[in-house]
Parts: structure tokens; C-alpha cells; sequence
């Protein structure tokens, strides 16, 4: 078992070194925001709202403890009613509609005596760049050749079965890796804490490059408003798939924090299907039928 | 048990009524869509978006029937898999901050060899006017108070348990009436279609006067980004909480009318407390606190 001190320092590490790199790249302030949980713990959220890069934005670290509902508990390993957590939760919400929206956690859970890592990052982009999409597996694929505890194809194929919003049939997003219930014991607890820290830094890595060739693309109306619309699905699996969420909202977690993954701005509408090969078609192609990114079968 | 065809027919004349008084009141066009559900049944849908007063809404009856997934039939009366429901079911966002978002529904359902009527209405202004308030709760009451099978105090507190975002600590509006579950058996059945039959025909009476009072208001940027803000709400309580939608995109229902409920644009900020004394806090308090608006006590 890995010290909760040591989980919490590399978390708050790479909290400080994601938001460093952010600001300075976008010249976007973020706002530092610390906060208790009534029911035990409490957290450091880091938000940008408004920003000229950033429309929206939340890098939040949080440790909670207490006792867990049923309805949270469900499907998770170990026994009883006493949890602990700790996690780095990350969601940007570009201004730019060419700038993919970006997602990331890292986290760390004690239920009982049993003990685990999860975590993983997504991208969810407006319009499709398949340069931007194999740099952000890439990213993640390099990393985890580094880790014998770290099955880049499972993890990939994970984060396509996760964030799937299943009554539209789309993905949320080109996807990026997803991971949990990671149990240790002995020298396993290093290798898989080894991994998660060097997954946590690499995030910079992963995203930034994306939002920087993209952030200052020309755009009009029409791109806006199909952003705005494809916000709208990711509100969607947020509030009715996502488990973060949900195990957030039923544990009394703090709501600013939870919903910080929500867009600044969202639309609804009953729009015609994109004309074919449009921009906006080649796009749903995408998130109707996730693609091997990186030609490894 | 009434006869399926004699319910479908009340829907389906409520529904052509209520789009004709909304289409002559507001001049703004309903698009009507009609549609067939994979599993068993379809329905008609009317749909106005980017109209002139309705900025979106939806009036839309369905007859569907079929199997029941596990999920979708915790708590529900009767036993076995057969569903079968039909129902009205509409919600209405105007463009002007100063007139509040509407939703009201009318449902039958048989599962096995159970059956029951469900529906209500509730009120979602985003600038508290009282008048507006008792004047909606008022029809309600009324036409509860010609039916002994209509307990109109039981379905308001039923409302306001109902529509609770429960994560927020607030109500979604300042309620209405909301009932389910409602079962008959010979002379009671009669009772409860009338019932249903009125509160159906009411609905244009309880809402349209409203409507006409306050979609002409002018409103500037303050008014219309804290209705923005406070559809965030609408949307969180729609797809976390809301029975019917979760019901809806669990059985495969038709999600263009299912999520007819969303709004055309909604904002997520953290946002400071709205000043003591504003209109804004005056919404938020009652929203905290529902409120007796009839001083039946």
C-alpha cells in the first residue's frame, strides 16, 4: 500500500505544473478556490471562466473521506461503508471550436480494506483532426510502454466502451485511455503509482500542442453553433453516464467541483443531418465507429 | 379498465388543442414530425424552434409499447416485462427571461395486468411573479376540486418532492401538480379519465395567459444570461433525476422527443450569491423554500 501522503503530494504536483503550463501558454488566469466537504475532506479547485483561450475551465484537486451511500457503492471492490478518495479531475472548454474540449483524472480509492487507481484522459473535438488525434494516443501509448502494469490497447478500448453516450450511439469524443479498479499489493502498488505519476505529468504533453495550433484558427457562426450543439452531448453523458459524476452528486460532493465539467454554453436543437462529407459529417463518422488511431490492430 | 382507443383519442385532441391556442397566441409555427419507435409504437410530435415568442418547444403524444427493461421497471406497479403507455407530454422555453419555462404531461400505463394515470404540470420562471404563480396553482386547484379522485394538496406537495434537484438543494420552479400511480378498477377508472381528461383541456388556461403577460417585457443582458444560467438547472434536473426521461432514453424511446425538454441554450458558471433583495435571490428563496401559494395551509 502506497502512503496516502505521497498520492496526494504527486497529485497536488501535477495540479501546480498543469496549471502553470496552461496560464502561460494561454495567458488565461485561473482562479484558486479551496473548499471542505461537510462530510469529511475537502479540495483545491483551480477554474478559469471567461478566459481568452479558455471559455471554461476547472483543474480540481480533492481528498474526501467518509461513509458511502448504497447507491455510490454499487459495483465497486471491497466492503463496508468507509471511504477514502483522492484525485486530480481536469476538464477545458475551449472557446475556439476548432480547439477540442479535453478531459483528465487521476485518482486514488480505499473502500475498506481494498485499494485502487483509476483514472484516464479524453479528447472530444468539434471538428476532426487526425494529426490531433493520434498525437493525444500517441501521447498516452508512449507512456504506457513504459509501464509493465500499463495495457495501452485495453485502456484504449476502455475509454471507447466508457464514454459512449448510448442513446445518441456516439462516443463522446475520439477517445484517449481509461483505466479503473487498479489493485496493487506489494511491489505492484509502486509500479502502478509509478504509472499514474508519470500519466498525470504527461497530460501537458498530451493536450497542449492541440490547443495551441488550434486556438487561433479563424472561425464563424456556423462553427460556433455546431460546437455549441456538440456540447450539448457531452452535458448529456455527463449527467446521465458518467460515474465521477454521478458518485459525486450521491456523495454530497462539492457541486461547483463536480459540474465544473460542464460547457460554458450549451445548445439544443433538432438539427438535419451534416450534409455528407462535411466537416460535421466526418466528425459523427468518428464518434459512430472509434478507429485504431495508431495502426496497432 | 377504459379502453385504450377512448385515452389515445383524449391525448390526441388535447394535443391539437393546446398546439392551436400556443400557434394563435404567439404566431410562431409548429413543426409537426411524426415518427415510429423501433420496439413497438411511435407517436406525433409538434416542435417549434426559433419561433418569435417560443424560442423552443415541444408538444408531443406518444403510443408505445413493448418490452421493459429491468432497469426501467424498479417500482413500477405489476409484474412482467409488457409495457404499454401512452401519453401527452410538453415543455416550453420562451425567449423572454421575464416568462417562465413550462412542462406538463398526461400518461397512461398498463404493465401485465396493471394499470394507472400519472401526469402533472409544474412552472419554472427564472424572475419570480407571484401573480404567475397563484394564478397556475389556482387553475389546478379548481379543476381538482370537480373530481373527489383529484387530491389537489396531496399532488401539489407531490410536486414539489418530485421536482427537486436534489444536488442543488432547490426546487426546479414554483411547482404545480404532479401525480403517478393513480389505479382504478370499475367506477374509479371513469373518475380518473375524467380527470386526466380535464387537467389536459386546463393546461392552455393554467399557462397561456402567463405566457401573454410577460413574452413582451423587455429584458436586457442581466435578464437573459440568468435565464440562461438557471436552464443549467432545468437540464440537471432533467437528465439526472427526471423519471421520464431516464424511463425514455432506457427504453429506447425516441430521443429527439425525449430531449425536447432540453433548452435551445443554457449556461454552466460559478456565479457569486445573487445580491440579497434582487430578483434574482427572490427566485432562488422560493425555490429553497416552496411556498403555499393558495394559503390553504
Amino acid at each position: 500500500m502506497i502512503e496516502r501522503a505521497r498520492i496526494v503530494g504527486m497529485l497536488r504536483t501535477a495540479q501546480d505544473q498543469i496549471v502553470s503550463a496552461l496560464s502561460q501558454s494561454t495567458g488565461d488566469a485561473f482562479e484558486e478556490q479551496l473548499w471542505e466537504r461537510p462530510g469529511g475532506g475537502g479540495g483545491r479547485s483551480r477554474v478559469c471562466q471567461d478566459g481568452r483561450v479558455l471559455e471554461r475551465g476547472g483543474v480540481s484537486f480533492s481528498e474526501v473521506h467518509g461513509g458511502l451511500p448504497e447507491a455510490a457503492a454499487g459495483g465497486m471492490p471491497g466492503s463496508g461503508q468507509q471511504f477514502y478518495a483522492t484525485g486530480l479531475s481536469l476538464v477545458l472548454h475551449p472557446r475556439n471550436p476548432y480547439a477540442p474540449t479535453v478531459h483528465a483524472n487521476f485518482r486514488y480509492f480505499e473502500r475498506g480494506d481494498a485499494w485502487w487507481f483509476g483514472g484516464g484522459a479524453d479528447l472530444t473535438p468539434h471538428y476532426l483532426f487526425e494529426v490531433d488525434a493520434r498525437h493525444f494516443h500517441q501521447t498516452w501509448r508512449t507512456v504506457c510502454g513504459r509501464h509493465a502494469c500499463a495495457d495501452h490497447a485495453k485502456f484504449k478500448a476502455w475509454c471507447d466502451d466508457y464514454f459512449l453516450v448510448v442513446h445518441r450511439g456516439e462516443r463522446r469524443g475520439v477517445g484517449g485511455i481509461f483505466y479503473d479498479y487498479l489493485r496493487g499489493g506489494g511491489a505492484e502498488d509502486e509500479a502502478l503509482f509509478a504509472m499514474q505519476s508519470e500519466l498525470a505529468s504527461a497530460f501537458v504533453s498530451a493536450y497542449l500542442p492541440i490547443l495551441e495550433r488550434r486556438c487561433r484558427t479563424p472561425y464563424g457562426e456556423r462553427e460556433r453553433q455546431w460546437q455549441l450543439y456538440r456540447r450539448g452531448r457531452y452535458v448529456e453523458f455527463n449527467l446521465v453516464y458518467d460515474r465521477g459524476t454521478v458518485f459525486g452528486l450521491k456523495t454530497d460532493g462539492r457541486v461547483e467541483s463536480i459540474l465544473m465539467s460542464l460547457p460554458p454554453l450549451a445548445r439544443w436543437a433538432t438539427l438535419p443531418e451534416p450534409e455528407a462529407a462535411s466537416p460535421e459529417a466526418q466528425l459523427v463518422a468518428v464518434l459512430k465507429q472509434p478507429r485504431d488511431w495508431l495502426g496497432e490492430g
